[in-house]
């Protein structure tokens, strides 16, 4: 039987903030699945600010994406066939075969999906997954959180952002203090999700709206903006104070470098900590982080809430604005 | 009996480089030893970058100087007069009241000066103290320095960094790279210090010069300078390098604000780690710096050279000329 999938391939490397035309739906045949692979009815496709430093062509941590090849990401599915002892058709599986609707891969690239009561299947791209882990490690183990400790977290709206407020809080954070590109997010922050304020960069300096929300200081920064974020939470970190270097989203579209913070100098004197990490270096704390935050999204105490976007068609307008800021929490396709 | 001592007052503060009318050398009567004091004729004055800052009126770890009074930093000298029981008349001692010829301080804010033989009682303001203390603490605790590690310092001429090369080779570093303001010094660095590399930062870019001395990349990136080295560092920087943020020396006399490195998102694949220190806080390694630096010291494996300038009237000159560059090793004044 010969399947055809619809995907999105890169039809053009963006020069700057990407745009429609850089990327096409394409309908392709889907290859036979071999020996221990499955085939995937996906579900739901992530959309993640990290893609945009895969759509240039320099080398990173992970390789670029190619011209006329489908993206790829995380995606979240439906087994319809396999061929692998492992893994049953009608399962759920989490996988990274992302921004095509049908996806053939072996079961050892596939994890079972968690599935929490009354919580949707696409948290698998969220809250319990890559960006729930991102936001668990980064604040736990990259930036050392200790209970008391007064944390700044920027993109607080965002899939990650808005986990790490939470999490501070549940961990017992003196301070947890948000930014966020609209008053509507910044309201949800403080109104919904506990933060004990929050506040939109949009409106004023960064530095100036940080010294009001956090007066006396802030012990931890968990940075996904990058930009006059980042100096003014080096301006703002207390003694032996600690940086998550988590994204730069402020600077994935730029086209030329921009200049870093200021005031690094600073850290010297301060022995500020500034550590750049990715989630997948972190995987030892994935039990600890299912045990949880899967607790706490089950009896409510955490919110986490999607921007859904419908059909492979919605795709590249949902990467695009993601960049842009128009998700409230994890922004999602479904499929 | 009363005594007189000359000494170094802050006149006024520099206003970007220092210059000879910020300081002034006055002639002050010496206070009475109170009990449990200690009189102390100073032999030698340290002049380090740190001091720079403290003439700014500005808050950092340690207060800034005021204008109309002392300096002060370290020194070693012999005692002449006793108020404890602890200390007796002709010991040596290391302490914190140095631009001054004479100085009157509690016992307890003394040190015993460390003596090895052929080695001037200066080195404990050099390689056998806080500077080399720096290093020590720099690299192994703060850069978390391993066997096999490729390691660039800058300064690599001046006290703390002409020790981090010799330590990293020591210790088994598979590179050893500096940078440094003249021929002569580079030269100094790779003939007599045994550095595999070095080169000065006027000929040419950073960038460059570092990519020829560690085509594969660095490990360890130990910062006395700041700005464009930074900047070049954390591009050749292999993923996990470490760096230990030590001193800033190009920007010292900055009026405004300079741009941080424009790479600093690199910092996130890369997963690197930037760490600020200050000395005083990793006193528990003194026993190990002691025991390892005092042993190669003697045994002549390890060079510190200093820069030696003649009584308290060249203070001034020899601190302005320690931020231009005007030293190899540790400067130091004999008084």
């Amino acid at each position: 039987m010969t399947r055809t999938s619809r995907q999105v391939n890169l039809a053009s490397r963006p020069n700057g903030a990407p745009v429609r035309e850089n990327f096409a739906v394409v309908e392709a045949e889907v290859s036979a699945p071999g020996e221990g692979d499955i085939v995937v009815a996906n579900r739901f496709m992530s959309v993640d600010p990290y893609m945009r430093g895969r759509m240039n062509d320099v080398r990173s941590y992970i390789p670029p994406f190619q011209i006329g090849q489908p993206l790829d990401g995380g995606a979240v599915g439906e087994v319809i066939e396999s061929n692998s002892p492992d893994i049953a058709v009608g399962d759920h599986v989490v996988h990274g075969l992302g921004w095509r609707e049908i996806a053939v891969l072996p079961a050892a690239h596939a994890q079972p999906a968690a599935q929490v009561e009354g919580v949707s299947l696409s948290a698998n791209l969220g809250v319990l997954g890559m960006p729930g882990m991102t936001a668990y490690a980064g604040l736990v183990e990259v930036a050392s959180f200790q209970e008391g400790d007064a944390v700044f977290v920027s993109g607080a709206a965002g899939a990650v952002g808005s986990l790490v407020g939470q999490l501070a809080k549940k961990k017992g954070a003196s301070l947890v203090v948000g930014s966020a590109g609209t008053d509507a997010k910044v309201a949800w922050l403080t109104e919904e999700l506990g933060f004990d304020a929050a506040f939109n960069y949009k409106n004023g300096s960064v530095g100036k709206q940080l010294g009001s929300a956090a007066p006396d200081g802030i012990d931890v920064y968990f940075d996904n903006v990058g930009g006059d974020h980042l100096q003014a939470a080096i301006h703002a970190l207390k003694p032996h104070g600690r940086v998550a270097l988590c994204g730069a989203i402020s600077m994935y579209n730029n086209t030329e470098p921009a200049p870093g913070p200021n005031n690094l100098t600073l850290a010297i004197g301060k022995r500020l900590n500034l550590r750049g990490f990715i989630v997948s270096d972190h995987a030892h704390m994935r039990g600890d982080f299912v045990r949880e935050v899967g607790g706490w999204l089950a009896d409510g105490t955490i919110t986490a809430q999607e921007t859904v976007m419908q059909g492979i068609d919605s795709a590249a307008e949902a990467f695009i604005g993601l960049l842009d800021g128009a998700n409230t929490g994890k922004m999602v396709v479904e499929l």
